[in-house]
């Protein structure tokens, strides 16, 4: 099973465009890059979060095949920020080893044409009701789960920021990065407190954007293709939506999960791996997430990102060459399917100045709310 | 791959269950129809429209695993009122021939606790912006269709009639049916128009309800169950949004798409169908949906229906033994899972005084909005 193309559209806060431009760029981009027609194409898999509650958009099915002019099964798949991720593991397992068939993975999302307030309220339908009646916003929950880990841990909010610090850094080489400025550590710690200790620039923005890859087993195509990524795992978890049932606050269990299936899936080490893209939706989750995926032991991630050995160039491991949600942008459901389009890029030599010299193997991490589904996807070159 | 269990909960304005308390009751009561443990269950396809739209409940992946307290992949599925079938099918695709492993297909609407206005409206979402702007509800859009029909065929408002009193006649048998009372054709035409020439009897209801299917590749599993129903084929299909795109008003493409691709699939003929569910959202969509299906020819369905052929013990060709969504009740993201229970229920001799006597195959029949999606699965007992 190869991956043979991908495509993103810039992101960012895109006035000019709608969900609909966006899936069109997106759908019409990755066939061009592919060099297919539709017709090549025999199922769609769309990602999106938030269309529903923002704009009273479903039934994306049926609007996709009125843009392709196709009539072929077209799902719509939604786990909160998890969607792209799932859309492509589900993709995945429709594609079993036999099929010859030829899939898209589509992801979309349009924020910014909506109030702070509404698209707050619109992410928190990925909480509990109970987490809602509490008014315990995203940025609420994951600054529970940061005071948890840098307390139990002893760390500082500094620890945190070197997080952004270099996924901003990896954005600045990213001409399709929401964000492309370079940030120093002090700017940082002085930005606004969301929720204590998360800072506005500990946080990821609110973006629109898509993307979309193309997935195949049909052995014709791969050969003809310009670029082929094998696709080793994908695998998902899911965990309880509240945070008060979860047994540790410093650790997201459905990541562990997901990542010991997909690393015996692959049979590969974590060694071998060369870039990495995770979900860092605040600072604090890049930390947990290099834990919990195994790269670094629980507790040290405070000390490991401040020695910045996941920076482009510093050591054999990158980690969010994009730029990450935090600086890429995270146009929700796009995101996993960037994600894994970033590493698709990297291990084909196509990442351009932010291209991670000699890799081989990558892995995606997506995560849905506080860690209710993850995704963890590994390919090779 | 087989059907061993289904469960539904009764359909109806059930003011006292909250949508987790809906999904609860049928994911232990299918448990419990299969004598399964959880543990047994590998994923889980869950199936909803509007959660999101009427009380901002997403991510339901992480939901349902608080409920089952498993971290299993789940996922959750959204094609507008094909929601059902969407998920059902995705399922038969995630389940290869090959693998060994058994699904929860689980479905769930809560629609009953908002005003007709906000419901009408969350409906809209799986039309396209055009029509939601121009004001076409539902009810308009297929009263568009109605219209079309009755002038294209020569038949009135009495032809329509017969589906809703044949239907409601099936509800009369069925103790989880939203409505269980008998009509008249007579009051059904008396009835206030809800979008000419439909009326509020040519129109199924506004319910809450959920329901459950177990899917299975296991032998033994299957050796063990006291009931089991063999999947020949489910197939799917999508068109444009836009009614005014679609080259022709009295009848829904996607429906023969669907259905060419599942005759094929399953090599079996029409003719030997016992027992259908169709997506009878309006009575004039049963009339399309048997045309469409390949059971009547093109324009003969008004003429048809009069006949009541297709009314239990009349024929050897029973349509909506359950009463259909008219009678039995419309809980969107329940809907196309428990037209393939009925039809579960139906092969395997369960279905009490309204069972179809000898039947050895059937037929369910699952729409998206005004026929942007359709889901057609064949079972053989």
């Amino acid at each position: 099973m190869k991956i043979i193309a991908f495509y993103q559209t810039k992101f960012g806060e895109l006035w000019e465009k709608s969900l609909t431009s966006l899936m069109k760029e997106a759908i019409f981009g990755v066939l061009k890059e592919a060099n297919l027609e539709i017709d090549q194409v025999d199922a769609i898999f769309f990602s999106n979060m938030m269309a529903g509650v923002l704009e009273n958009n479903l039934h994306t099915s049926s609007k996709i095949s009125e843009i392709i002019k196709k009539n072929i099964p077209i799902f719509r798949i939604e786990a909160a920020c998890a969607s792209g991720g799932v859309a492509f593991h589900l993709a995945t397992k429709y594609l079993s080893d036999n099929c010859q068939k030829t899939l898209m993975v589509l992801g979309a999302e349009k924020m910014t044409d909506y109030s702070p307030e509404e698209v707050t309220s619109a992410l928190a339908a990925a909480s509990s009701g109970e987490e809602q009646e509490a008014g315990l916003t995203f940025p609420g929950l994951y600054a529970l789960m940061a005071n948890f880990y840098l307390q139990k841990y002893h760390y500082t909010e500094e620890n945190l920021a070197y997080v952004s610090y270099k996924n901003h850094f990896h954005g600045s080489l990213n001409e399709k990065a929401h964000f492309q400025n370079k940030l120093t550590i002090e700017k940082i710690l002085t930005s606004p407190y969301v929720a204590y200790p998360l800072k506005v620039l500990d946080s990821s923005p609110i973006s629109d954007g898509a993307s979309a890859l193309i997935l195949t087993n049909n052995e014709q195509l791969i050969k003809k293709s310009k670029f082929s990524v094998a696709v080793l795992a994908s695998e998902m978890a899911t965990d309880s939506i509240n945070l008060f049932k979860r047994k540790n606050l410093d650790e997201i269990l459905a990541t562990k999960i997901a990542s010991e299936l997909a690393f015996k899936k692959a049979k590969i080490e974590r060694k071998q791996i060369n870039v990495v893209e995770v979900h860092d939706c605040f600072s604090i989750a890049e930390i947990l997430a290099m834990e919990d995926l195994g790269f670094w032991k629980k507790g040290e991630g405070g000390k490991r990102i401040k020695e910045l050995s996941t920076m482009l160039g510093n050591s054999n491991l990158t980690v969010n060459p994009s730029g990450g949600l935090k600086a890429g942008g995270h146009p929700v459901g796009a995101t996993g399917i960037k994600q894994i389009g970033e590493i698709f890029l990297q291990l084909t030599n196509q990442a351009k100045i932010r291209q991670v010299k000699g890799a081989r193997f990558g892995l995606a991490h997506n995560v849905g709310g506080s860690g209710g589904t993850a995704v963890v996807t590994i390919l090779a070159a």
